[in-house]
């Protein structure tokens, strides 16, 4: 091994020792050399770009085994001017964001924590647009990693039977009439243990594990994240968002239902009808009107 | 001075040293000590916050000679959390920007560069109130200090008899459905010979002084323009835009005029009508049609 490598044996028990230190198990015998018997589940970028390809979403990753937020390592790249597709992956966060100030828990290894740096030709009043392109390539990961049959509560949560495993944030940096990068941060519970959950999220949310019944491969799992949001964010630059409605549609959980839209003054209540080209969601509301929800919290409430 | 301040008049002497240097002109006689002569146009907080009084925008100044743009650092502080009406001034830019990357040009003590964090409760959709309310501000500011009569051209520029004296850039940072914080440039020619300007924009820009025929105080402009930024944004924040309507519809130049509307796409024809209570510029095109113009860059033709 040291000579293939080129490097001494002393070079080579370092390196050795690392990667039992990230959790690789390596054997070792003093006649055979070293022996490699099991994976760790890291999100190490060598775990998941081999996977992925020449795929745009994962080309460049910056791994973290604990950060603030992704949101915030990603933000700062993308100031800095880093391409699109750069993410930004951690193994934990310890003040992991959700939608509007809500923490979003983030304890080590449990979960998936990546922040992707888009840059879409997009008008700030299209952003919408942004996590329901998401919300199509996670289901479709999820779909393609086990045998869950996940939906998506518009505009931005991943439902399975009834309980919250993933959620997406989008961060915008804009002018007017131009958006100049956005932050798309991903949350998914994978190996979540749900009783160890805080109280608040307790019976509302699940974990990729606790509805298989075993363990996912976080690595696998990402990587397919990835390839599904390359191809999903290509047809939607490329085609436009119309041309993901069908997809989304076929995967929602929200058309159909009874539904209570608060827009932080006043409340809604109706049906949800359609998602129109644009994206937004239009509700019928009790005395017959259609109205078009440019962006609210969406209740769901009695399915019909 | 030294008793009455106590300290050395070693230590008076250095002070008087450094504000030399900053430009005030300050007299020392052997028996009778230190006569102030002049005052400098440096836009100093100190010769600011004296005549603002307790304004909202502007208690905080952080003050540089040079930056590459007062948008960077307010952008930074403004993710550190500083409060609402924190400005960020610079004597100089050297990399000033305007909209849509274009360029700003900022040299030394020519005019003045100005960035405000605002934190208002907006739906990302409305974000086109913020330079409207900055332009009605403005043109208050220019009228206040000068006998100009200036216009706002619809969304975010200030003309004085048909050249640009001022611009608007409005940097947002927000999810899909609340504004975090806006980074409000403002960029105005002051005492800028316009003979000194890049040739791309000779002849369409021109700045106070060249307007008024004398140079004006830019300490003084500056207070002013914070004094009517509070007044407006105040109004703005309590009332909403509707109530700020007909105060930009009197300064406008906009309304009434033949336009030209490329959105990056497509260019329309027509005439600038009103803008309604969103601060959406209504046009109708020449089949009579009314159409709701959400942003875009609108050229101004023929006035009618």
């Amino acid at each position: 091994m040291a000579d293939k490598l080129g490097i001494s044996r002393t070079a080579i028990w370092k390196h050795i020792n690392g990667l039992r230190k990230m959790g690789y198990e390596i054997e070792s015998h003093p006649h055979n050399g070293y022996r490699f018997v099991a994976s760790t589940d890291l999100l190490v970028p060598e775990e998941i770009t081999q996977s992925i390809g020449n795929c745009t979403i994962g080309k460049r990753i910056s791994y973290h085994a604990e950060v603030t937020s992704t949101q915030d390592i990603a933000s700062k790249l993308a100031r800095d001017g880093a391409e699109e597709g750069t993410c930004v992956i951690a193994e934990k966060q310890t003040s992991g964001r959700g939608r509007k100030g809500r923490n979003w828990v983030s304890p080590f290894k449990d979960g998936i924590y990546i922040s992707i740096i888009l840059r879409p030709n997009l008008k700030p009043v299209h952003i919408i647009q942004i996590p329901l392109v998401a919300g199509v390539a996670m289901v479709k990961a999820i779909e393609q990693t086990t045998k869950l049959t996940p939906g998506i509560k518009w505009p931005n949560d991943i439902f399975i039977d009834g309980r919250k495993v993933a959620g997406i944030l989008t961060e915008v940096n804009c002018d007017i009439d131009t958006v100049h990068y956005v932050i798309l941060g991903i949350g998914i519970n994978i190996n979540t243990d749900i009783d160890t959950l805080p109280e608040e999220v307790k019976g509302i949310a699940t974990s990729l594990s606790q509805e298989c019944g075993h363990n996912v491969s976080r690595a696998k799992f990402t990587g397919q994240l990835l390839i599904e949001m390359g191809k999903v964010y290509t047809e939607y630059v490329t085609n436009g968002f119309a041309s993901l409605g069908k997809q989304w549609t076929d995967h929602n959980i929200t058309l159909g239902s009874k539904v209570k839209v608060n827009d932080g003054q006043s409340e809604i209540l109706g049906t949800a009808i359609e998602i129109d080209d644009d994206g937004f969601l239009i509700i019928e509301t009790q005395d017959g009107q259609k109205q078009r929800i440019i962006s609210a919290d969406v209740s769901l409430q009695i399915k019909e």
